[in-house]
């Protein structure tokens, strides 16, 4: 309700600011009997993690994740499971100057007119660092998808500012710091590394692709998976835009192009992303997420302090220069939300049987 | 949960499928003491009404609203809004001969596999007929909304079908069929006039912009108002896309073009669209859809039937070539919804002040 | 959230007043495919009808409810379903005369002071009319849950004022008019007879009983299967008092009293009351309600009026001189309600296994 | 949903088990503003804590807390407020001898058949050790509502197995290791002892009540104030009935006898225990919660274990003799959660205005 709950059957509380003692999570409703360990949870962790390259933050957080309960011998109980990390790295010196200011693009100006308090030690509450709960209940998550339908979810970066990534195979995105799905990055380092020294950011499109999703996840009218997806994608820092499957191409496509014929052996074309009518079709489900550009800079910008006098603004401090950049583990980790919980309430109304 | 809830505070359940003998909502948690009548309903009703031109589907419904409950001599009590629409128009002979095929591009194939049941008679809960409750509780909504802050909601064609459509004035919006902003759209008839001919649909971008919202609304992590309202729209049907403020287009945009000044004044530019850190700046929110081609079309396609053998389907009966053109009050209605929860939700937390 | 929706998988979304043009629920979750039709609602709504006996209220209402959507060709497809009650013996001229009075007992006073303005026909949304839609809900469950688990849902009296009603057999219940599981009433109905004479009411307790409950339904620490009946059983008009198994009395007993042995044959004694730790254990479910009598009485009682002055008040019309008479099969009916919830839950996270 | 979440607007997510690494809860929806330290919380946990007095369990535990987010230079930030408090005293060797066995009156046995796994140490997350973190969170709401409404809420014991205990004054409560409200408890130590020799346990009665509450909390249908009341005490281990005001007395009561009546200056008596249909009116709030004797004996129990044969327990370890002792300060939490939730629920409806 106030915003810090994902989900209504996989139950996922985040709490936790960037530069408080903690941050973490409980997840409600994971079920019983499967093998979890703090490893598991680790490992996608780690693929967010800051510090991992030059391209991202220079903040070095290690990210150990700790379970506090709902684990018993290796085995999910059913019971919530709690998960804490702390909070390290903490150089809140480096946001002193900018206490009393609202840095465009951030969340500074209406969190304080919504709250009329906030902390302002690296953005809070409003740090895209709260997106590390998240990221390790999505690996529970994932790992029942996987256990019970094989499910895989791969999230990889298909545009970079001005560039379009073309897709050469999933096998790269493990093996540059761009999570590209291509052999040869040396354009994408070099823009980067432009970027940075013309004291600049960018944007980013990433693209999450689930495969082996059983057909009917999804409610018909308001809960639909694609739009629960929307939710979850757009609820990401600095998303500002959310596509599934033809997305806005869609709207110049005819209906001769864009309905998915369908023959015996499946669907020919997925337009639709893998949802028709809110429901899952078992193809691929696709979605795009559009990235905005790195609002922290250290170019000057023009803005007001909280009394409403005109300001320079600078962010110092370390900073992703693209914020894209470590995305795609997180949206991938709203995917595994969304999908189990909608698995979950399938199984509530339909049973165990997948069609 | 089951999908036929929207929101928290201002809880709209929705029920109905498109031929049975009603459709309708119960809107729990209107706040209690503002006039409202029937006519106050049946206004925007009347603006989201087919068969109102050449353009949308011939389908001849009044929908005619009543009030059941909830309202004691013209004003609002606290308690639920029952709201009826009885069905008149309901020639299921038109469907009889698809009942064992799934059309391309529809619900068909999602539903059976997931129900392993479903009402054939004009889509069923999949209908677009089923955003008219959506639309009659938002306009309760926008009364609230209009009442309490002044806040307008207008929503509009931006592009149809490959036409992109320049924003003139929203003077002109009321005054053709299409929702479109502008005074001359001879070339929006004559491309739905050739497409009518060639049996074929095409899509649409909407676009809808609230002026007069408050600061402050939308929670921080999960529930951002940009969350909420991208679940809102992506949940209407045939909605593949949804961008708030500069969308898609962020992704090529530098630091220092995307983050919107401030100064003693208020914004410089509304890259944002109204929205900073999921939460609302009092700046216009700013929100477009992306609607895919009508999957009802009289050219033959390829599918399959029930037992999963090849069939070619042609979609008879009255559909809308173009389900944007009806799209624009609907998703006025969806982001009233999103609003008027959050200004509760809001008002929980932080009491009567609006900063 | 605003009080009228009840249950969260299988959800029962309430609306209407007692003098309002109809009363309903819109029920969603409802897993499809089960055969329902009005005859097997309307069934369980005559056995909680007025005007059966002179011992409850002389109102007429044929009480005929209509499915409006959610089945087709006679069974549940999955969507919501909406069910119309249309109020038809509307005397609202018995009631004119304490629009500006708080009754003693009854919700006027608080209404008034919440909202700001109540619908004051016949208490408005405070009447224990709105207590049909419930069964017509809880009508739907049980027969889901028979179909099921073969669960059987029983609720009679166990008290009536000062008399303590024995348990002879649950074959007596439906064979007269105070659902007492006793073949002679008599002494029963002189009570009632001398009480109306006094122009006064008495209290009532109810005892329901839930057999062939799977071992399992209730959640660990605050979705208790006991939580949530006496949330059920206390939300039902004029109850003051709930208790499982032993109730009260556990408070005098001992551990080696209390505590039900278990055998290879199951449990010895149930002073649980079929729940420990919040959850079932395939033993009956075991409650009792106590409801208080009846507020509106033909005898003067003081009070104030809207602006605070002193009124004696006396209430006329068509009441039930214990209410408690017809709680039976509405206490059935939540308790279905609580059941069913419980047992989508506990399917979503344990799959169709029932231990 | 799945057990662990308390309240709407002011939500409490529960974790943790007996013997675990940590218990905690995470509080979303907190009012900005309010000064809150770790040291109000802890004056709430130390009343509850275990080992301050012979007549309860002599597990040691300092229950210390650490508030790990939510709060910024002393004052709540309206983002999710993280509590932990690390279990220190596990010694889980005084249950080994019990893992496959059924204790008679504990959850064993249905959390067995439930999840097919349980955490045996300690009662895993069935042990009151759970009522921790809710009487952490019941802190923060006691002291948002004290400083909003001057609302008092006291708990304390009226029954001590088959000992009524009088009412003599509040000022009592704190100075005896019973929570009585009598200056004398030697009858009350005397009779402790005797059980305690005889290896057996006892039930008890606590009563708490709220003062300075304000008109119009609760909702009218279902989420009424006296329900949500009920689902939170019976929700509390080992509780087995729940009264409000006249409670099971109401039965026996006539119409003339249990209508509060009204007068310029106030309500004469209080059989509505403070709420009428279902809202609070500005009485106390007064509610009575009947506990079962203490499942946890020396005297040997006739059971099972999990494969169905015959066994003899005894349940050895350091447990409460009566768990009720300890109840009180849990059931005001329990009620200040209530209280607050709906408090906020009102303003989202009614605005800042208290009537």
């Amino acid at each position: 309700m106030s915003g810090s709950t994902f989900g209504t059957l996989f139950r996922v509380t985040n709490f936790g600011e960037s530069h408080g003692p903690a941050i973490g999570c409980v997840i409600d409703g994971c079920p019983p009997g499967m093998d979890l360990s703090e490893a598991d949870i680790q490992l996608e962790l780690d693929r967010r993690r800051p510090g991992t390259s030059r391209f991202v933050t220079q903040r070095n957080e290690p990210d150990a994740v700790e379970i506090l309960s709902g684990v018993y011998e290796g085995k999910t109980t059913g019971t919530p499971i709690g998960l804490l990390i702390r909070n390290t790295d903490q150089r809140s010196k480096d946001y002193g100057d900018i206490l009393k200011q609202f840095r465009p693009g951030h969340a500074d100006y209406s969190y304080w007119h919504k709250f009329g308090i906030r902390d302002p030690r690296g953005g809070g509450r409003s740090s895209a660092r709260l997106t590390a709960p998240t990221v390790a209940a999505g690996a529970v998550a994932k790992k029942w998808l996987q256990a019970r339908f094989g499910t895989e979810i791969r999230g990889f970066m298909s545009q970079l500012g001005s560039i379009d990534i073309p897709f050469e195979s999933m096998d790269y995105i493990g093996q540059n710091p761009f999570f590209a799905p291509v052999e040869n990055t040396v354009a994408l380092e070099q823009y980067m590394d432009a970027l940075r020294k013309q004291h600049d950011s960018c944007g980013a499109v990433i693209r999450v692709i689930a495969s082996g999703v059983p057909v009917g996840l999804g409610e018909p009218l308001y809960d639909k998976l694609d739009a629960d997806i929307a939710y979850a994608m757009m609820g990401l820092n600095a998303v500002k835009g959310v596509e599934i499957g033809a997305g806005f191409a869609s709207a110049r496509q005819l209906g001769t192009e864009h309905g998915d014929s369908i023959t015996p052996d499946g669907f020919l074309t997925n337009n639709a992303g893998g949802i028709l009518g809110g429901i899952s079709t078992g193809q691929d489900i696709d979605v795009k997420l559009a990235i905005k550009p790195t609002s922290s800079i250290l170019s000057p910008r023009q803005s007001i302090d909280i009394d409403g006098n005109p300001v320079e603004v600078v962010t110092k401090g370390r900073h992703d220069p693209c914020v894209g950049i470590r995305a795609a583990p997180i949206a991938e980790a709203l995917l595994a939300l969304v999908l189990i919980d909608h698995a979950l309430l399938h199984r509530a109304q339909n049973g165990d049987a997948v069609r």
